[in-house]
């Protein structure tokens, strides 16, 4: 089914402990649909400046990705520049510029507006409630925040809430935006404020998602070469939401297959920089890592201590 | 099969954000042999002072653990007390005092010598040494270990490493004893010191097993009432060496569900002070928590998506 994403589209500058890299292709929007792409056509809604290469183009053009909904302002592309601390996990900012991103105001295309599955990436709340606004009748709503809008945009925040099925977040986020440290009782209190589904993004410790009153938990895959973590979580909610799309149905079974499929793609995602590794992934690959990941976590009843006493 | 295990037995005062406890009971040989008890007997190792009172030993006696390896010297019993931050993981230690604890030399019993598995709770990597070669031919040995240790005594520890199956110790202590902060490469770099088997402990973010090769994950149960942390670890490692001393064979089967049970066991500990919880618990109820963390980790294969392009 039609997968829909607004977001950012960036040239990053990522320095790690071990190398670094310019210019590189980012942005949340592009992760995301990089990733999507694996399981189902995705609509893309994001600004680029006139600096925004063909290239670019052209890779998520031939990986399905539909970009009329890109529109192309006079001036920059959103560009970022951050250096990974040695434990690859905390970073620092050293510039943000927004460029033409600061006056981004998504307007879907009309045939956008039919899309069945809808990804808000990381944007002002009410930029994510105008989106919405805009599309008849979603299927299913997900929506990532950060702690700049938690703090900066609480009531705006809130309103979009109560309007989506999920929210895709960092563990700290959920903390944050409830006020509660325990993370069960977070989850409980953020379920409240309106999305039954959250999916909790806790990076090499994996992903824990609650939806309604069960839990499901996917360990990170064991990654030995972690490259560039940038653009993992943005992956993640690509492979998450693309699997979805491609099986129409928000059933407990695909979501959690899903958040599998998230954490699969996102694992290949970090061991190069930018969106490398997600321009010639193929179905076994992703498939093998799904298969991993299960025996990650399989063991069997036993028989040496029955309930019995 | 007979289960030893050698270390502390302590009395903890602790604070945390909500309650208080004083003289509480405490210490890594007194939680393990508590969790491991409902698996197994368990033979015990450990020195307390004259202050240690009676209805401590008739709990761990009435739950079948054997104290001939106890001794009671002239003096105190070790003494901790510590707070826990709001976030209920970081902890500042207000006093350590190690009374008789100081002098522990640890002596087993004859029939001790012929126990078949070992656990060497978190004591000086020489009197882990001393105990093993105690030890007739123990079947498997795990130890613990700390930070205070790595950096103060790295050649008694690299020896004591050389001579176990299993390390069960925290994620940053696998960081620090490879040097390493990949965690997937540290566990190879620390295989390569002795123990085949690691087992990492991750506190609210699950447990790790590496065993040669393979990698098996199991996640935390979902604790909304976490009332003290104090003793989480060595719970697990009682539930999971008492697990692993029934069934009997070290196969990696039971490895997996070893994991599993201590880590069902370290979910109830944490819902009270000292190891009140492990007092009356009943296999139903440990069953229970084995059955929800199998049904967290658990999803099908689908159809959507096959393989073949």
């Amino acid at each position: 089914m039609s997968l829909l994403v607004v977001g950012s589209m960036a040239y990053d500058d990522v320095i790690t402990p071990a190398a670094e890299a310019r210019d590189a292709l980012g942005g949340s929007a592009t992760f995301f649909a990089a990733a999507a792409s694996y399981f189902t056509p995705v609509n893309l809604v994001a600004v680029v400046g006139e600096d925004f290469k063909h290239e670019e183009i052209a890779f998520l053009r031939e990986r399905g990705v539909d970009l009329d909904g890109l529109t192309v302002e006079a001036g920059k592309t959103f560009r970022w520049k951050g250096r990974y601390l040695a434990n690859m996990n905390d970073r620092e900012t050293i510039y943000t510029h927004l460029n033409v991103f600061e006056q981004f105001d998504p307007r879907l295309p009309e045939l956008y507006r039919e899309s069945e599955f809808v990804f808000l990436a990381n944007i002002s709340p009410a930029l994510q409630h105008s989106v919405i606004s805009q599309v008849h009748r979603p299927k299913f709503v997900a929506m990532d925040t950060m702690n700049f809008w938690i703090t900066g945009a609480p009531d705006a925040l809130r309103e979009t809430l109560k309007l989506v099925d999920a929210l895709v977040v960092n563990d700290s986020e959920v903390r944050e935006l409830s006020g509660e440290d325990n993370l069960i009782i977070a989850s409980r209190l953020v379920q409240q404020m309106g999305p039954r589904t959250l999916i909790i993004k806790k990076g090499e410790h994996g992903a824990l998602m609650v939806h309604g009153e069960s839990y499901f938990f996917c360990p990170a895959f064991p990654v030995a070469r972690l490259k560039d973590p940038t653009g993992a979580g943005d992956t993640f909610a690509g492979g998450l939401m693309g699997y979805l799309a491609l099986s129409g149905k928000v059933t407990e079974e695909n979501l959690r297959r899903a958040v599998v499929f998230g954490t699969a793609l996102a694992s290949f995602v970090v061991e190069d920089f930018s969106c490398n590794r997600l321009r010639s992934l193929d179905r076994k690959e992703i498939l093998g890592r799904v298969d991993a990941l299960r025996a990650m976590t399989r063991f069997e009843k036993d028989s040496f201590w029955p309930a019995e006493e």
